[in-house]
């Protein structure tokens, strides 16, 4: 039996992470992470014609980064989950439709790269798959017009609304390696605390950040000092506060080694980018980018990497529903 | 290793369907499988205000139904998996925000149910999970008014298009317990055969659930034969027409034991439903109502369930993409 405790599971044979690769747009590649990405285009387009066929070109290019750096070719994948915030996941199911990989297409909001890994993880680990991938993207025009307004419109954005990323991420993982391993997974519930303004999703996710970082602490028996990293993404300002004010009041714990790809991505005094970055592209982008190369180097060892997602929609916040919060986490370590 | 041959996985423990359940409108408990619905609602608003609402109610009604039929408090299972048309999946995560579940968000389109059984059967089997589920549903109001045109302009449908099915399924399973059992799973690639038409899905899937279908048969090493019944969900007349030329053309097979839930669910005589049936719900209340009561009756043993989805949004087809198929296939047999 691999469940440790109530919500975690443990991966006994640790699948290794081959390798990853980013791809971002020319803001993001201007930030406090410059020189950590593998790919940067300072064309929006990235030589599209659309913003939408852009993502997809975007996605593409890391997922083809990451399969050149790990020396594998696409075909020899035995399966690939992945998803974005489009409409349908239509930049993923469009990067993927010449690669006749067997695909399984997720949707967790900005949650879906830490779903993606860690379902991709539990195949390997259960002999369902020798090699397999996690990939998402986001894009800021394709979000803006999508959630939001036509860009042209010039809407106003709130102190607490976040930025979504032009970036994308792709992660190969395998049955046999070097590097660091995915050891555990913690899925994450769906929590609501009623929350209905859409300009502040930090907030409305927050909570099912803490609960699942609280449900993978209990269920290892360890404490937040375990790790070197805990990484959320992307709760950008006013959640990540929200989470370090949980911890403290709730646990009284407090954290000193847990920071946000959200405001990791980007300089909230260089950027007009208001309480941080979000979009699946984001937390992406930053774990396959910067983290992934401070745990190769050895200065990380133990990363507890935890995607956030708001599962609203533009229709169901206009409808006046609250924003359902999950957070999934996966445990990144290397010896 | 749980593979054989390239695409398929065996499920050792072969994970167990405790139960499962369906709701669906008035339109579709009309048709040839009237009286095998555990649910029919003659609001299409199922008591709420919106369509959007009323598709989150009417999925939560067959969730509630499937944990009652099989004596599992919601509380009780540790993994769910579930998805639904609406843009962010937003009926799932609405109806799963009460249940504190551990929950994997899915988009495969009409594929989804498959999908969905096909990773809660694969966690199971790998003792991630003791019990999982997988519930999916669509709603033809909320469909047509995202996908193509408010009701009220009245669109005129092509003779190939297809009614998205009010409807709605929920399957539990196992670790432990008799009944009927998940044993296969083939996981689709992505195909597109340059088919831009989204009046026309049926054709646009169909090759992928040829590619599937015969990569499945190719695997186990087995002819169609092997299954009392190979369902499809949802390719309707067009797209059913199409497998069965596939593999007459391709493979020199006549399928006789070949039929889609898109066909079986109306009746195109009494329906004004044009192709047939779509919608994630549609082959979800198909599988989880008649057909599963036809494998718990012992009239049928052995049933591929394949389903199928068409992975474009309004904004992919309005820039003139082509619609890229998937098609992911489940074994379920019954000693």
């Amino acid at each position: 039996m691999s469940r440790i405790g109530k919500q975690t599971l443990l991966l006994e044979r640790s699948p290794v992470i081959l390798g990853s690769a980013s791809s971002v747009g020319s803001l993001e590649a201007s930030g406090p992470l410059a020189g950590t990405f593998d790919h940067v285009s300072d064309d929006a387009y990235y030589g599209q014609r659309t913003w939408e066929k852009a993502e997809s070109a975007m996605q593409a290019q890391a997922f083809s980064l990451a399969c050149t750096k790990c020396g594998v070719l696409p075909g020899n994948l035995d399966m690939v989950f992945a998803g974005d915030l489009l409409n349908q996941c239509t930049a993923t199911a469009l990067m993927l439709r010449e690669t006749g990989i067997p695909f399984f297409g997720l949707y967790g909001a900005c949650s879906t790269m830490a779903e993606s890994i860690a379902l991709a993880a539990m195949c390997i680990n259960a002999g369902y798959a020798n090699r397999a991938a996690a990939v998402t993207s986001s894009h800021f025009c394709t979000a803006e017009r999508q959630f939001r307004m036509p860009l042209e419109y010039g809407g106003q954005r709130g102190p607490s609304s976040q930025w979504t990323a032009t970036a994308a991420g792709a992660m190969l993982m395998g049955s046999e390696g070097d590097g660091a391993r995915v050891t555990h997974v913690t899925p994450g519930k769906i929590l609501d605390t009623g929350m209905t303004d859409s300009m502040n999703m930090g907030a409305a996710m927050a909570y099912a950040a803490f609960d699942t970082l609280h449900a993978h602490f209990r269920d290892l028996d360890v404490g937040a000092e375990h790790y070197d990293l805990i990484v959320t993404g992307d709760l950008a300002f006013v959640g990540h506060s929200l989470v370090l004010e949980l911890f403290r009041r709730e646990l009284n714990v407090e954290l000193t080694n847990y920071n946000d790809c959200g405001l990791m991505l980007y300089s909230r005094d260089q950027h007009d980018i208001n309480a941080g970055g979000s979009g699946c592209g984001c937390s992406a982008a930053v774990l396959c980018g910067y983290i992934m190369r401070e745990l190769n180097s050895g200065r990380l060892k133990r990363v507890l990497f935890a995607g956030t997602g708001a599962l609203m929609s533009a229709v169901s916040s206009g409808q006046g529903e609250s924003i359902p919060g999950i957070c999934h986490a996966v445990a990144i370590e290397r010896s």
